[in-house]
């Protein structure tokens, strides 16, 4: 060993004791005659101190050639600071150098290993292995891994079996794009990465194991956003003989096992919240409940005065922003509107009207309302004096997801999104199927073996057209802060009733059969009643720490164009691998 | 919830009470106007009582209606059992069925559901999720699963962080041959699948995560033996500022955890024996110490007396078989010298030398050699009366080969391999380089960033290419029982020293670059020393329970051509994927 202690561990107790030290030069400070050194590893700081009067011309001379970086032991004896540093915990003590022995050099790093650095994002990336070297990146591996190891450690304790699942499976065209994976041994015929380990753990249930789970990869070949990335993790989950019900309260408790035991954080019981009411009061299926600003809904009130916008607008609905009214000025609101309007939000417009104090009301409708009609209107809201209510209209769907973006904003802007509360939230009962109009037909809103709830299972196998856009399935989203941690579903477990659903999704019987005959097949031999649930790993990272990037959780992650800039990866491969595959590359026009 | 217990749980303790149990039924007795029916879940067998007396005609109809696997819910009283059944913990109870509700149907298994089923081995993979619900089977996954807990555990407990590290990363032609990848977002490039997570845990060393692990599945594409998969699992480990030492006693440490945790054997404290030691005792870096049986070498014995086989062998080389004299007949011996002629090993012939009880002795070569003359052999042996030496002689290399061959096969014969003793040794002292005679280039005996150990380093540096061979290096196995467990290394921690190992293993400069300059690159920054070891845990498992093959703990294995037999995957995919891909299947003869 390297080392006797660690760079975090000595204390005054150690005082006097001869201790053996490895890590990193942090910095060094030169008075001539003496010289301080900061002694860098994973669990701390720890001063070096070499004296020109204790130590030897050519220890000291080593120690003045040391440069960032460099990777030196020493020996030395603990002892007490002159001038403690009360910022780290071993700001009491420091260590006579005897011995210095230099275990490798280094170049001066691209940017500097600190707190806040200088390097750019590429520029981290690519010198991954040093941004890691940073506290802050470091703290965050550690957190990944403090959270496995509490996830896994209750889910144990629940009686849960860890099942490793397959990676090298069958491409299914249906859902996100597959990355898939040539097979030499079988000519012509690919691999696919998978998705999620859907089918598997169904397939586990119909084995009687009862009880599964697994933290596992799971890959999408999809266009990249700044929070996705091509392999992402999953604490993926799944148990026979199970209702709705004893799913939410089996992962409440994991949730509540997991905020408590790693940031020490009692969460209250989550609340349930319907897609629908969700979708009326946020605009959004997954509400950040941290604030309220709900919803109103005015087509009563506002339709019918001679303002045309209004008059032919599907919906009227807005939002009360508590005590803004002084704070947005003219120009504010132009901006905020210009905001709206931009191509990613699409509004039309934006309507205001200020309940300012003295009970003058400002709006930019005045010329269609009387101040007594926008009054019963500030009542509906239960506005007071000193609010402002913003107002959207225009087609239904997507002016709740318009208000949706505006509330969202406007809770940024009056700081109701403390990264620190925490309010999960169950969003239930979503529809199973969602219509496509482009396509015309029917995508699975969570997926195609989520069943519907009992109650809609005959009328799904009967019935029509209409009929199938109002089914309710047994799905649910867990939401905190905003954010979809998990989503779930109780499973289809017959035969007949999933052949019907890949019937309404436009499979053929042969589609079917071909990608899914395993599954329905299994169904015939005694599958239980189950269902499950899926949390994205990565996301809960950053949630919990408040943070919006779950790239700052992933050790090496990769960039917006699925590259690995540290690696260079993906990257061309020898002929040899292609005439093995029997793979040629072509230019196909895309 | 569907059931109130499991069927494993109910104890004359819970007589009296009603309860709630759901599971597959295992299978009926019905005599008349009783019926008894087993109900199984993974926790146990639960036997359920049907009195025509005492229920409805309906529910004795519905009970008789039941076949094999049909999944079943029911509700009734735990009574005691009249006659008790003590070989099930369940034994002393049954249940009076008061409600029975069938969940799902089942048709008639293709195979027996039992301990001993009567399924080929294609047929249980096809239909693996009723494979998976035979006990033996699933035990298997519950074995796997305590042993991954119990390795996590014990690691977070000496302070490893696991880490994810990329699946999506870069071919590297060295080594075993990469499943690929193509990029869709990046035109004619593709990723590979890791072989192990090897360059990224040791750049978690360079960015001073200091003690990393993860239990994680690595890819291969080679041609597939009974006891390979493409995809497999290993528990991988690396940590800084250690030496070797630290390295075998650390992951002595978790061995013994897990003997000890998960099958409740005490491990003594593992023996050492170095490569060199291993290749003339057992002509093996993997062998099997549960017994003796070590070669003995006889140039000096047996050359020289015109027995021209000996005369001309570079090596003469035999075991010595306790107490077999009287147990091998001269048609046993035939067939075990047929056995050992076999292509697969491809001895010329088997020398024996039988030390009968009463002095007589007995041998192949008595022509050649007179009996005084094969009791100084004997002894050289320390043979007795009523032993048998086994001879081999040829090239010496080859020799030692067929030797251990021999050896494990008359240990298997003489009982000496019990399945219930394990006993580890680590190999250590490995070659670092081995000269591959058909190509005439090295070979990393264990892979490319294998330090050589510090004395060999200028040697390294600076010798010339008969000074290659003899490099040994900080490399080490652990072997349980004849089977490699595990194997790791020292790392090379420097620029130069790599570089030059890249030069001796025949990469260009442009190569090592292209492949591994980020490697290189980081060993500038202040590398520390570091070091590793993998387990392989499928093996792991399967050595814990004394069998051979690993496919019984992998819930969805594939089979010797790679296919999963279930999903039936690999599969041909759409025009469409492979157009977005820019690749054309061709036909390339191999």
């Amino acid at each position: 060993m390297y080392r006797t202690h660690t760079c975090g561990e000595l204390r005054l107790e150690h005082v006097g004791q001869t201790v053996t030290l490895s890590g990193w030069v942090q910095r060094s400070r030169d008075k001539g005659f003496m010289m301080w050194l900061d002694l860098r590893d994973r669990y701390g700081i720890t001063q070096l101190i070499f004296d020109e009067n204790k130590s030897t011309k050519e220890l000291f001379e080593l120690a003045r050639s040391l440069g960032r970086e460099f990777v030196v032991q020493i020996k030395g004896e603990v002892i007490e600071r002159v001038s403690k540093n009360d910022k780290i915990p071993t700001g009491d003590i420091e260590i006579q150098v005897a011995e210095l022995t230099v275990l490798n050099q280094s170049k001066l790093p691209p940017f500097t290993i600190d707190d806040d650095t200088d390097g750019g994002d590429d520029l981290r990336m690519q010198y991954r292995y040093l941004d890691l070297r940073r506290k802050p990146v470091q703290q965050n591996i550690i957190f990944r891994s403090n959270l496995a190891i509490e996830a896994r450690k209750h889910l144990a304790g629940e009686g849960f079996i860890e099942v490793e699942t397959p990676f090298l499976i069958k491409s299914t065209p249906e859902g996100a794009r597959d990355f898939v994976v040539p097979s030499r041994m079988n000519e012509g015929q690919f691999y696919a990465l998978p998705q999620s380990p859907q089918t598997f753990k169904q397939l586990l249930m119909v084995s009687g194991l009862d009880k599964y789970f697994q933290i596992v990869k799971c890959f999408r070949d999809e266009d990249l956003r700044a929070d996705r990335q091509p392999e992402f993790t999953q604490i993926d989950c799944e148990m026979a003989f199970v209702t709705q019900e004893d799913i939410l309260n089996t992962f409440e408790g994991l949730t509540k096992h997991l905020f408590k035991s790693v940031i020490n954080v009692t969460l209250a019981d989550f609340p349930r919240m319907n897609y629908d009411e969700a979708m009326r009061l946020y605009g959004s299926d997954k509400p950040d409940i941290r604030f309220g600003m709900q919803f109103v809904e005015l087509n009563d009130l506002a339709k019918g005065h001679g303002f045309g916008v209004f008059d032919n607008a599907e919906l009227i609905v807005g939002i009360c922003a508590e005590g803004q009214a002084a704070n947005f000025s003219n120009k504010d609101i132009k901006k905020l509107t210009e905001w709206m309007q931009r191509p990613q939000i699409g509004a039309k417009g934006l309507v205001y009207i200020k309940l300012e104090e003295g009970g003058t009301i400002r709006s930019s409708i005045g010329k269609f309302y009387t101040d007594e009609q926008l009054k019963t209107w500030a009542d509906k809201f239960g506005a007071k004096e000193g609010d402002m209510l913003l107002i959207l209209s225009g087609e239904e769907e997507k002016t709740r997801k318009q208000l949706n973006e505006l509330r969202l904003e406007m809770g940024n802007r009056m700081g109701l999104r403390d990264p620190k509360v925490f309010k999960p939230l169950w969003v239930v009962d979503f529809p199973l199927l969602e219509w496509d109009e482009d396509s015309e037909r029917f995508h699975a809103m969570h997926h195609p073996f989520t069943s519907p709830k009992k109650a809609d299972v005959d009328r799904m196998l009967s019935g029509d057209h209409e009929t199938m856009k109002s089914l309710r399935a047994d799905a649910y989203d867990l939401v905190i802060n905003g954010v979809e941690i998990g989503g779930g579903s109780i499973r289809i477990h017959d035969r007949a009733l999933q052949s019907r659903n890949f019937d309404l999704l436009g499979f053929t019987k042969e589609e079917a059969e071909a990608q899914f005959g395993f599954l329905m097949g299994a169904f015939e031999y005694g599958a239980p009643p189950h269902g499950g649930i899926a949390f994205g790993f990565d996301r809960l990272c950053a949630v919990m720490n408040g943070v919006n990037s779950i790239r700052d959780f992933i050790a090496f992650p990769k960039n917006n164009q699925g590259r690995d800039m540290m690696i260079d990866a993906p990257s061309i491969i020898d002929q040899e691998q292609l005439d093995e595959l029997r793979l040629r590359l072509v230019d196909i026009k895309k």
